[in-house]
């Protein structure tokens, strides 16, 4: 250990080795995820410390884990034994932002949200809104391909990072991908490094797609009694060719939470409400969609006055996971099923609920299939959280069962590593495996995540 | 040789070996790109078939070469000596099309176009339309990351593939991707078979995203005086925050060839013609920029009257290819720059064809700067194909100056192989090698396309 310490001061870097800095770095936001003990950490403020410390991890063979704002929710960024925590979160300064070619070039620990306010100015935004924009790097949420709420009209992160700078795990130092809004010269690294959750190597620099921010934006919300009625209803919208640019659905347990949080008059007795956005021609989408949640039998169906009053709804959409934090320990599932079988989505995860008789919240990503089932726990008492873990897994087979997969949006992580042989068949499994070791071929780039070591 | 019709004959797979039907199966639409000499062609009309060859070919180390309807641009399926030539056009069908999720099953020799045909009972698209889409394949459009002229609003091909059905080198059949709206679960092998141009793997069945049809479509065709104002208008229009559906870029030659091969009173006088589509409040869309081409310098700027004109304009624009073919033989070039430099593209590509002595017409995605210039060459004169050539290549040297790509939408093929390791860094470079290796370990492929041999 002392060598590696001395290698790593030779190449001129700096580690922390305060205990209790590097346990603070040594968790994300995944709850139940235990973690190993990391050696030291490192704060990096460049590239060419990242290459160093790459280089001599080679060198060691010595774990690496990359981290940002630990935000993820599987345990990617979770402490592997011996590792070093490689935090590029000081790597935080927008290269440039150009208005005409709509792109943005970002260091990895900037803030989504900075980024958009930065493209703001020029009428632009940067799409992907995972629900931590507000704290999340975009480093982490191009390492984990992070969803949000626009994914139901503008699609996902992958479709927003045209290009990046990558440190290997030799510390050779990689550009892929392209400037331009087209390109396809030979294989498609950018979209592979999309997701691969720090374990193909470390984002130094990303070039980024911006689009121009709608000039309307109208918000209508639903309330329905039972969740079939609520799920039909996203049906009915999808089938109709209609393109909200947001639906999400809040069930009873989070409407509760949240006005316990903050009393704002939602409906408490409600079984779900749907939020919906529209920013094309919105007048004439949303009185469609109304029709729609109407004759799906909604109970109510009203629209925000205006942008005060749906920046409200929508923030309570945001604050819904934290709310349900004041219940317990929330362990969060992450599911997506094909949106013709929301409703049928949502009585299983009420029936795990039952059976293992757990407190269960579901927010999703209503439009997408895309399920967040907030599990409540008591870390004090074994037995709920034995009760949570074999409710998760329940969720997890079951979207399994209804072709669908076992994250949407949060990635695999160590949270559900085991899970990705039970999604993916065994010949692809294999490749992805030789694609690991393409890349890292000792095995040092955050190993045991995504793929079992 | 006789060994390997053996050993296809005990697979139960039928080769066809005449040399005339091979013949006419060793090119593809990359003019003067040269084959080898197959040794045989097999048609699979299924993934069972396919299976086999590859396990035939990898025993005996056989070349595989697939190809589709063999509309490529840049000799990705073109013949490589020895090899096996598997035509996948067989398998043509569409499994299925389900609305209420937006996704249609295909196989991978089902034309383009049949499978909006199809979605349009319900209402939605599949957006992507290389210029090709009426001739060519489904296989041929994701295995060369086809493009076309929906991408400045709805993106490449790769963001509508969900998923996919993919036979590896070995013979094995691998699933990869999902079924789902979102999913990120491991690495992205979809994304990653998009535009590998059949080095990694035989695609066999797609699962695609349909959208939506547009209610409204509005067109309008503004001439310009000099390439400069119409370069102009389009940095212009972008950089205002419009979002056109399309926005196309007709050189003076191509209108003159165009005029030439059915008159239909075009502008043969402008230095171009921009067409210009808008499907999000198009009325409010196109009076913007109607107001952008006219400040940009446009002498004239025209709305089509109704679909039928608009219709016959994007006609224009997809046969101006065809309309060059008159002219001699077309060496179709295709980068893409950033697109605030779209004018100085166009001088460039004009200096090119003046200090070459050579004809070379312009069309462009323009709004994409992803350009298409259009070399003649007349290959019985050995000096006209010389020159051509090397206003080829100044053209990809001009736009990797620029900061653009050597392709924007055609893929490198055998045509720009050899300058793949100009745009990319040696490091990238390797990597692809690595990947190359970690699906295809024997190298049977199609060696030679994308990465040099």
């Amino acid at each position: 250990m002392s060598d590696l310490f001395s290698a790593l001061a030779t190449a001129g870097v700096e580690p922390v080795v305060d205990a209790d800095v590097i346990a603070a770095h040594s968790v994300d936001q995944a709850r139940l995820v235990e973690p190993g003990r990391a050696a030291a950490l490192v704060r990096a403020a460049d590239a060419a410390t990242v290459s160093a410390v790459l280089g001599v991890a080679s060198e060691y063979g010595t774990p690496v884990v990359t981290q940002g704002a630990r935000t993820g929710l599987a345990g990617s960024a979770t402490a592997v034994d011996g590792a070093i925590l490689l935090d590029v979160s000081p790597m935080n300064q927008i290269v440039s932002i150009d208005p005409v070619n709509r792109i943005a070039v970002c260091e990895p620990g900037v803030l989504n949200a900075d980024i958009s306010r930065a493209a703001a100015e020029h009428g632009l935004r940067y799409s992907p809104d995972p629900g931590s924009w507000q704290i999340s790097t975009i480093g982490g949420n191009i390492a984990t391909a992070a969803g949000g709420m626009c994914c139901v009209k503008y699609g996902v992160t992958a479709e927003y990072v045209l290009g990046l700078e990558v440190v290997l795990a030799s510390g050779e130092v990689m550009r892929c991908g392209r400037q331009t809004a087209k390109g396809v010269a030979g294989y498609d690294l950018t979209r592979l490094m999309c997701g691969s959750e720090g374990t193909l190597g470390v984002i130094t620099e990303a070039t980024l797609k911006l689009s121009p921010i709608p000039a309307e934006r109208l918000t209508l919300a639903a309330v329905f009694d039972t969740t079939a009625a609520a799920g039909n209803a996203v049906t009915a919208i999808m089938a109709a060719g209609c393109q909200p640019s947001l639906l999400e659905l809040i069930d009873n347990v989070h409407l509760r939470a949240l006005e316990a949080l903050r009393p704002q008059g939602l409906p408490t007795d409600a079984a779900a409400l749907l939020l919906v956005c529209a920013d094309s021609n919105p007048v004439a989408e949303l009185t469609e969609i109304e029709r729609l949640c109407t004759e799906s039998g909604a109970a109510e169906v009203f629209r925000a006055t205006d942008e005060t009053e749906a920046d409200a709804l929508l923030e309570s959409r945001r604050n819904a996971y934290h709310a349900m934090e004041r219940l317990g320990t929330v362990l969060v599932d992450d599911v997506a099923v094909p949106r013709s079988r929301l409703a049928e989505a949502l009585d299983g995860v009420a029936a795990a609920a039952e059976r293992h008789g757990v407190v269960i919240g579901v927010i999703a990503h209503a439009g997408d299939g895309n399920l967040h089932p907030n599990i409540v726990v008591h870390p004090e008492d074994e037995s709920s959280v034995a009760a949570g873990r074999a409710a998760f897994d329940e969720i997890l087979e079951m979207a399994l069962a209804m072709g669908g997969t076992i994250t949407g949006e949060h990635g695999v992580g160590m949270l559900k590593r085991d899970w990705l042989a039970r999604e993916m068949d065994p010949v692809n499994l294999a490749v992805q495996r030789r694609i690991k070791h393409a890349f890292d071929p000792l095995g040092i780039l955050n190993p045991g995540k995504v793929l079992a070591v």
